[in-house]
């Protein structure tokens, strides 16, 4: 399908199969079959996320697996060596992301997040191979300039490959995060790749190009492709809509996939309500095209001097979800 | 994969999207994008299987819906026309299925299956195409050699493209199926196809060949995928057990499929495990792939004239599923 990296999940992959496992494998390329790049995140939002059966210390999180409730340790130094082992060609640093809104967590997380920064940093140089794999810093901050700006500051101290804006599409409203990226992202080093980690939606990959990020990721294309759910350049259509039953269109006419090219919205709206693997398949397929695509389509209008017209045409059309819209003023596309 | 014909079903198919919306896309290839042979059966044996929500009566069953309780009723005719908006290649008459061991009801579902397969040969003759659609009779008579031979000498006077023989594999032991094949298909002629319906597992696809059947169809193959299993020579696999997490193997060393060629065992076990989807593809992807090679065997050794010494060896090579073999006493292979 023309997909440059692939994300796994260091938390997931730590529980199940187990990241030594893993690595008696070859890692996690050669485990899944996938010679292309892979990134890993760095276990810390799924563990932030578990609530109630997490704690967090000056050192790290202890927490209890979703899986079997067995009690778990994750620091920077773990985090990183499970990446070791994982074997990712991209590798995120241990950082802490709470309620970007705020400020009192938030000033204290970007603290512990910039010294987990050096721990992760002096254990991928001590016991990593940095020449295979690259270690990206996070920024976090919230939604506040000036967390933000010394963030950035902290971070990009490291001189590391790349950096990830973090904490972002976690609550905030669009706007918020639109902003926050507005401010952020132009102070990054222009010569290291800028990852939003997260995102997203259609409307915010290019809300986040325009503000200049080059990485992206998202379970979105595959979620809603197992609800039923597909992207398309008007918007996002519910195959389960009785309307689809008998339309002999593809899902969007003119798209280039196996989905669209082989099959019709009567047959998929058909596979979605019988439940079939194929619906999942089929939609998961088409959903990940739509996002390549519009991402290949956003690399070359930058090379030719046309994005701000392309992105002002794609977002014209596109219409977001109802609701997931609230509070966004029509920030400048630059 | 080489599959030479799929099955589709009148029952289900019928319910949900229903035959003329199937009719209006096209018909059945169209609709799935299959361009190969396709068989559908007469939604008799789902219906039957109804127990509590259907009633037989001299016409034909009224049924309730298992999806929505809605009722329907299906007859000899109303199969036929169905099975003629559905457009599949060959397609089957509606038969009674019944307990194979019980002979009063044997007997009383065999004159009217025999009474009915007139009533659908009248009804495609009047409203179909048999040209494009080839219709297959149903010989039934349940354990019963007398009654297997008046149901043959019934089905065959209609002279029809080709033969299934019903009735099997819905609780009598293997013993008794493999015995009422041995006596059965050498009765139906020998220029036309003969087809086991509803069967089977590899080892009864030996035993079915060994007996002269021609074509079979099961949901086993998919369905122990959906469940973790997987064929092998050896016998099946579960693919959950604890020992295949560390193994590098493929399913199947030597298996030519896309699952054992490109995946090993541990990763395939972390796939079901983590009850992923690819892992439900790859199995089927196998073990579809395991019959059709078994089938392509078996046609190959019956050229060569070695088709005795390849099923020896095959049985004494499979073991099958603990408790799926009660009864059988090794009959002859022919």
């Amino acid at each position: 399908m023309g997909a440059t990296l692939v994300l796994a999940n260091t938390y997931h992959l730590y529980l199940r199969p187990g990241d030594e496992l893993v690595a008696d494998f070859g890692g996690v390329h050669r485990f899944m079959a996938w010679d292309g790049p892979v990134l890993t995140d760095s276990g810390g939002f799924q563990v932030f996320s578990l609530g109630e059966i997490r704690e967090i210390d000056a050192g790290g999180v202890t927490f209890r697996s979703h899986l079997d409730g067995s009690k778990h340790r994750l620091t920077p130094e773990k985090s990183i060596r499970i990446q070791h082992n994982l074997g990712a060609d991209i590798i995120m640093a241990f950082d802490e992301c709470t309620d970007p809104k705020e400020r009192g967590a938030v000033e204290a997380a970007l603290e512990r997040t910039h010294r987990w920064l050096g721990l992760c940093r002096d254990e991928h140089l001590r016991s990593g191979d940095p020449q295979r794999q690259a270690l990206f810093g996070i920024v976090q901050g919230g939604v506040f300039h000036d967390l933000r700006a010394r963030s950035v500051e902290a971070v990009t101290a490291h001189d590391l490959p790349g950096y990830a804006v973090g904490g972002l599409a976690v609550g905030e409203t669009k706007a918020e995060m639109y902003d926050t990226l507005e401010f952020t992202a132009p102070l990054l080093p222009a010569d290291r790749p800028r990852y939003l980690m997260g995102v997203g939606s259609p409307e915010d990959l290019v809300h986040g190009v325009a503000r200049g990020i080059d990485i992206f990721d998202c379970v979105l294309p595959t979620r809603i492709a197992r609800n039923g759910a597909a992207l398309t350049r008007a918007g996002r259509m519910n195959m389960r809509n009785l309307q689809y039953a008998t339309d002999h269109d593809p899902i969007e006419p003119g798209c280039t996939c196996y989905a669209c090219q082989t099959f019709t919205r009567g047959y998929i709206r058909h596979l979605v309500q019988a439940s079939e693997i194929l619906a999942h398949q089929l939609l998961s397929l088409h959903n990940l095209h739509f996002l390549l695509t519009l991402m290949r389509e956003m690399r070359a209008a930058i090379l030719d001097g046309t994005f701000a017209d392309y992105a002002k045409q794609f977002l014209a059309t596109y219409q977001p979800v109802a609701g997931t819209q609230e509070g966004v003023s029509a920030p400048p596309l630059g």
